[in-house]
């Protein structure tokens, strides 16, 4: 069916763990060589994205950003302590996909694909769905 | 054809109107167990988010925050007035999707797909796709 | 196997180049009339969204905004002197869809597709899958 759930374990409450490899391990399993490899992230306070993975000042700045715009402590409605994390979670997104070609995820030299914590610790899932075509 | 158009008629100028309920309609109809569900909408001071639908102070903190960072006044070059929901809709994007699994939407238990509304009031278009694979 | 990849290039370090007829001509190389034109951009320091193309003075606000809240000298970690880039394309994202209708892409009267260059002036790629279903 070509649909993949893994875990994803957290250590602090804001953190990017990178996962690209889970997406290659679905890629392979699935067996489709041209097509799309599907993220989605079935969480309200953490997200996905696309960023440089090689150097880790470059996820850090991107936590930074969002921190200093939506600060842990503010005049938030919501009452369970984590209204910056359900608004960091509207800001970048739960879903994104990557074209598949030759069976290779088509990422960019420089991509890598993080999963993007932003209430933990906590033990996640991330879906992976794989379509050919 | 698996193509859905459903009308969202909003009633302030930003408002989030969760439309959970018309993506449901649409997987059914499309007779669709294994796949994507794709959501779209077609206008450049809207845009479509997934968050907390539960409790509605999640989606009232999420449009504060927005509406802070991007305010409606503004030093803008665009001169119809709502520079501020263009910029809204860039942010929260126009497109994403949800993976179907044994005939559902594979959600996670908090999730809600929310219209956003960012130069209402508005009737809207909101778009449905969904793939088998 | 409707996969195409063209080149952008940018001529400034902010710039948002309309991509929209690039797609069209990837659409029509493809021969699907219904299905989905996704869109990728394979780099850390540039992006993809929709938005007005009508009137420049749109994306030029969207551009000042994003400058103005992740400016490009700041208190960054990353040292290459583009880490304003990297978070400007987490932001705005790097995949979106475009759902197609009878051999047409259904984007809304007033949308197009901007590549967004955060990082330029350089030669960039842009990814187009056409997906059938």
């Amino acid at each position: 069916m070509s649909f993949y759930a893994f875990e994803v374990r957290t250590t602090h409450r804001n953190e990017f763990v990178e996962v690209t490899a889970k997406l290659q391990v679905a890629l392979k399993e699935s067996g489709v060589t041209e097509g799309l490899c599907c993220v989605y992230v079935p969480h309200t306070t953490a997200g996905v994205c696309i960023n440089e993975v090689a150097d880790p000042t470059v996820s850090r700045d991107i936590q930074t950003h969002l921190t200093q715009v939506v600060p842990a402590r503010g005049d938030y409605r919501h009452l369970e302590g984590n209204a910056d994390a359900h608004i960091k979670s509207a800001l970048i997104g739960t879903s994104l996909f990557i074209p598949v070609k030759d069976g290779k995820l088509m990422l960019g030299t420089w991509q890598g694909v993080f999963f993007c914590e932003f209430d933990g610790p906590r033990t996640r899932q991330l879906y992976v769905k794989v379509l050919a075509g």
